[in-house]
């Protein structure tokens, strides 16, 4: 009635290719329900195999209601089995929320898509330099966890972060970012991407307006219109967002900002500017993010104290990331949320997500506590500041004034300004044509068409390779 | 006019210490703007620091504003700078959405704070058992990355997860659980709970119905709440959802259910009802979510195939994770989505939260492709499995007839329901006194009053506790 073929030398137990194949069997109608079935001595004589292995395969069967017993009767293949060949035309396509279909449509729009060819040279933004991360002290903090302290594993963490990570951040961010804060105020998130998506739904109601910078942080304005705000921009300059460029009649009560280093234009925010924003968000009720994404990696002087550190208020939410300063793949970052956020905030993430991994916190904790962190910044200051170098003059000898841009201060890549017109759809064609890989900057800005830029990361490149893309980027120009 | 204190034997830079203790009193009003600054060399004889270190800092200042050098006429405290005084009564206090209200208002609703006194014995549940884990392994398969692959750690993850890791699943899901996908239908997430929150965006409309088991998993309802869900309970019974009292005018186009081990009250859902429930979803237009929470962990038989494996439309989303297999701290999930919620799952995961750590997903991905996962699975089957005949052992002895509760087959913990009248907030505390932490089952229930319960996890207690427990539990319960 059916045969049964068993592959002995095969990972899979016997039990369970008998199982499987009268469970097939059943499912495509070839065992109609209520057929008797063999017994199980006969199934195992005829296909070989030890009979408590065909009871074994039945017995599942039994549990999962393919087949039943009828005592004194035998074993048939279970009555009730509405199976019905049923071949149901089309395969079923489930209705989306509006917030569903604004997902699905953001992606395309940005087009993130990553081409098929990989470029000899990328100058791709947000990438760690390989070989410059501490592996040895990372894996000795982490085997500390892995080999003694179970007890960490074993259990959920908290949902605000792990107590003394949040310490070490807290401890940190107040010496060398002048942020105001003690470790209740810290919270863990995977990402500043977390942190956004749960802002704005503690934060935006649907058609509200809120006030960002252009060119600003895209992801920042994607999820933003994914709850439905209204993105009011203002252009940045060189000094990031000008405060008294922002429209009288602006009804937002949410910002966005990049005070530390606008992000993708550069240009630091100075004092002035800081306490008229603050004025501003006084005068609106509004709250203020604060995305410090590079803040530590300055090369000139120390880190610019934080926005946060000048808020009286409690307006200010502060957000981190160890993404730049260690490597990515952590998917570690972090916010410092003013008191009458704090709850909501947290209370709202254990809703959506459970904490971060404890064990990866607890190392990263040590790396900042035992002088890692500020050992590596260093490092990284120094190495990043070289490489900038080498950028710097290889834009000058290049392309020389055929290019404008803030003076790359900090942070781990340079937005390029033409000074004539330029198409930069296809100058990155063309730079693409050459083996390299550059980003036009349409995308972070909210006018359209947008003043043309091109942005060129420099973090994830060796010297070489910075002033080879940038020939070859020069070559793509036009003249 | 002001004197600067420089601690020489503390780890903060003296610069930093002139930078910090100059800004504070500019800040504070100490040194009004437009105040003429002594020059750098008066600073540094008084301070008893070199000059450059008072050059740095003021560079520092100059830098973020609040200082300005006037040529020929020296460095002078900014003039603009809007500082005032300002004591602005009370903190600022942001409108919530509703959303966020609402995330708020929850947390308070399920209660669930951490009492100050940690209990002697605690029968919390989704733990997993100190010990059990092959740290020894795990740490090789960490090491490999961490010394040889930088490339995994420099970059950002792909959104749906990393491939290797995506097809080690589907190989096992298929093969262990009788799920039809392949690679491209996995997606990883940093846990049921994140899965949950995206596909509540997608799925539901606020004042839509979802349809769940009650008793149920309280943290699904809580979200699906969030997202102004109502939700329409079926009583479980033995054998999970019955799906014949679903109510005729039930409205759900979503469904949430744990057909292989109904969560808490145990029991499998037989496969005539999940025909009948794939049925239901085919008449409604439903999407069904598939909780495999604990399916990997049974005692009887191999584990039941899930529900996914039957369903021919597209309709099932199955949720998996390995918090309970390999440790809670590793903060991984999975899913698998039908063809027609994978991009737009994927696409919105990519706006809200970037990947997971592509480090912690390549060791996992080893771990299930080196046979190492299913090797642990056994082992935890007969550790687990030892300590229910324990648990079920002890329940006999001590309670008897007081209690029944479904056949603990599978999972880490059983629902205890009495058989006589019985006050389940005054058991707890009861216990409590008794230095044993059991919990109420009434969150878990739709209805209210719920009928009593009590919840007993044993994965995280050795033999001797559960039995120890039991005792006391029984000497708190009344006769």
């Amino acid at each position: 009635m059916i045969a049964l073929h068993i592959d002995r030398a095969g990972p899979e137990a016997a039990y369970r290719q008998v199982y499987r194949q009268l469970r097939a069997a059943i499912l495509a109608g070839e065992l109609a329900p209520g057929t008797r079935l063999p017994s199980s001595r006969t199934l195992a004589s005829e296909t070989g195999v030890a009979r408590i292995t065909i009871a074994h395969a039945m017995k599942q069967l039994a549990a999962e209601g393919f087949i039943e017993s009828r005592t004194g009767a035998g074993t048939f293949v279970a009555a009730d089995l509405p199976l019905a060949g049923a071949t149901h035309g089309e395969p079923f396509r489930p209705m989306l929320t509006s917030w569903g279909q604004r997902a699905l449509a953001t992606h395309q729009a940005t087009g993130r898509t990553s081409s098929a060819q990989r470029p000899e040279i990328d100058f791709g933004f947000g990438r760690s330099f390989a070989g410059s991360f501490p592996y040895d002290i990372w894996r000795q903090l982490l085997g500390r966890y892995l080999s003694t302290d179970d007890a960490m594993l074993s259990r959920y963490g908290s949902t605000a972060g792990f107590y003394p990570l949040r310490e070490a951040i807290a401890d940190y961010l107040a010496r060398s970012r002048g942020v105001r804060c003690v470790a209740e105020d810290v919270a863990i998130v995977s990402g500043a991407q977390q942190a956004l998506d749960i802002l704005a739904r503690m934060l935006i109601n649907p058609g509200d307006e809120v006030l960002v910078e252009s060119p600003g942080y895209r992801d920042a304005f994607a999820l933003f219109r994914l709850y439905q705000a209204r993105l009011v921009g203002v252009a940045a300059d060189d000094h990031g967002l000008p405060v008294d460029d922002i429209p009288v009649d602006c009804r937002a009560r949410l910002a966005f900002v990049t005070p530390s280093h606008q992000f993708p234009r550069g240009g630091t925010m100075p004092l002035a500017r800081r306490q008229a924003l603050l004025a501003w968000g006084r005068e609106r009720a509004a709250v203020i993010i604060e995305d410090d994404y590079d803040g530590d990696l300055r090369y000139e002087g120390g880190s610019l104290a934080a926005l946060q550190g000048l808020d009286d208020d409690g307006r200010v939410v502060y957000l981190g990331t160890f993404s730049k300063v260690l490597f990515p793949a952590l998917r570690l970052g972090y916010l410092v949320l003013p008191r009458a956020l704090n709850r909501p905030f947290v209370q709202a993430k254990d809703l959506v997500d459970r904490g971060a991994s404890t064990l990866t916190q607890a190392a990263v904790a040590d790396f900042l506590t035992e002088g890692h962190f500020e050992r590596h910044l260093r490092r990284l200051r120094r190495l990043y500041g070289e490489k900038r170098r080498v950028l710097v003059g290889a834009l000058d000898s290049y392309l020389g004034d055929r290019v404008r841009y803030s003076t790359v201060a900090a942070g781990l890549h340079v937005m390029l300004f033409p000074t004539t017109h330029l198409d930069e759809a296809r100058l990155v064609d063309e730079a693409a044509a050459r083996g390299v890989r550059v980003y036009a900057g349409a995308s972070f800005y909210l006018e359209k068409p947008a003043p043309p830029s091109i942005l060129l990361g420099f973090s994830g490149l060796d010297e070489a390779e910075i002033i080879e893309g940038v020939r070859r980027l020069a070559d793509a120009w036009p003249l």
